[in-house]
């Protein structure tokens, strides 16, 4: 496998976006900015979603992958590590496949609509409909994404980039899906997904913690082109239908998960249940798997395999199936 | 000139943040979500700036450009048009320039600090301690920017890709930067501006609109490295002292304008002041240069000539101009 010296070669690149509703908003701004004059009412464009994409020489063969982050991160997550190494983006197109990497609807380039904050800058909302803004503090992140045991102190085997970690915390925007990503309705995101899907005729749909379950929702809404779905370190509570499962039951479904899982509180109860639902597709008919890294070789992964120090190796695993049950 | 067709061949490309400090935030959320256990408090940090580039092959011989986007906008406005044509971002580099694209600190990639809008959810802080969140709409802009003299109606050589209208709109994020980035204080995305150039060695920075002037506010700061300035709309309403003027006098600078200036009360005057700027730096041994577009036979451009259907005939230009009075 070319680990990426070498010339990257691209047939094409850009970006674009997907979705997006023109509404009347009456917030365009808070309070006045002085020496400009600014209208507060207008039309704005919402739930837009920014995608980018580099397509290399010789990916006509490959179906294309769809990369999309998790909570408090955008796209930048799967473009060059915090320690600067090759990240997926670029991993990915050096194996000939075409990437599309998203920043979800309200958060990076995607944008979100501020009326309401601007609204209760003004004085005509009441502050008790401000949406909430999450930010995870390193010391949050660094056992509920398994970098180690207890703040401070890593676990021994641990591939995440920890010299970084201050990267790792720039990373980090205002995630106002926090509330609503684990909740099964109607999300701009996932219908965004079935767009792309749509546009791109084909792909293979990855989501990662927050969204890592949002191809499968996409696909509940509209599988034609999907190819195949992968789940990384997903949180499977959603309750399907015998209907829903059937239809999942259709297409390729990888569910990934990294070391250290036995002791994460959060991490323990979401690995048994993803057990459960790849069982119950496999029963019906599909071809679903759980891909546990330490029992594929892999030690010491933490919650960010596209940046852990090993991040190759595990794309390698994630490409070889790839191979074997979506383009076989 | 290679306009595009025939492959990319890249040597390096990825993203990074310059700057950022670790702060302690008591608001790291709003009222709380169901569910879940998260911490209200904790560090996080502000003010990191996301960076995005492109290496070619054969750019050894080139001094990178880096190009800073405009008001409510991102770094997208450099990648592909609205209608789906080449960008800056790639046409620079398929001209053998190393490309750096940024997202301004406190939007898009680069993310922000919820922590007051977290804390007035909260009841803790006073509504009037809000942000202002600008957005523009399509009606505003279709003046502002000089699509055409009325809303809805085009300019008969308008060069703004008009069709994708819509496009252009989706590429709008809120802007926390409107009520400061003309003030001439101290503005992180500035100084992230100077830690970048010191990173690279040496670079010739653009900006546009917003951040028009924020090139010659970084060789103010720092003027080592910076080795051209090129000012895309640029509101030249700074006072300068001599030794100001002595210092921006030392590094060659190019002041694009566009099209149907004279009919637009924001740009006319702007034209004008910015012209006396040129001239000041030229009576102080200054290599500085007024492009006006029109004059140089490129007519019907809007203000975002990144974005218009004779973008790379512009970028030509800037080229030429790079050849001429910065790697001579």
């Amino acid at each position: 496998v070319t680990r990426g010296s070498g010339a990257l070669v691209l047939q094409k690149q850009g970006s674009f976006f997907v979705g997006g509703e023109l509404v009347f908003s009456d917030g365009l701004l808070g309070v006045p900015i002085p020496g400009w004059t600014l209208p507060p009412t207008g039309n704005i464009m919402v739930n837009q979603m920014y995608v980018q994409y580099q397509i290399p020489t010789g990916s006509d063969q490959h179906v294309p992958v769809v990369m999309v982050h998790g909570g408090t991160l955008t796209g930048k997550s799967f473009e060059e590590t915090p320690d600067g190494r090759m990240g997926w983006y670029e991993y990915f197109a050096r194996q000939h496949r075409a990437v599309y990497v998203v920043d979800l609807v309200s958060r990076g380039r995607s944008g979100f609509d501020p009326t309401i904050i601007n609204n209760v800058a003004r004085g005509i909302l009441p502050t008790t409909t401000l949406p909430t803004f999450l930010r995870l503090s390193p010391e949050f992140s660094w056992t509920a994404w398994r970098y180690g045991p207890s703040v401070g102190t890593p676990y021994a085997d641990s591939k995440f980039p920890l010299e970084a970690i201050d990267e790792i915390s720039k990373q980090a925007v205002p995630d106002l899906n926090a509330a609503t990503a684990f909740n099964p309705g109607p999300d701009p995101s996932v219908s965004n997904l079935v767009r792309l899907v749509r546009k791109l005729g084909s792909a293979i749909l990855m989501g990662h913690s927050q969204t890592a379950f949002f191809p499968e929702r996409a696909a509940l809404l509209e599988s034609a082109g999907i190819r195949g779905i992968i789940s990384l370190e997903v949180i499977c509570s959603m309750s399907l239908t015998a209907e829903q499962v059937t239809s999942l039951a259709k297409i390729p479904i990888l569910v990934v998960f990294g070391d250290h899982i036995a002791e994460s509180s959060v991490w323990k109860p979401a690995f048994e249940q993803c057990g459960q639902f790849v069982n119950q597709l496999n029963r019906a008919g599909g071809d679903a798997k759980m891909l546990h890294l330490p029992d594929a070789g892999q030690f010491g992964n933490s919650h960010l395999f596209m940046m852990d120090k090993n991040n190759l190796e595990v794309a390698d695993l994630i490409l070889e199936w790839i191979d074997d049950h979506v383009e076989r």
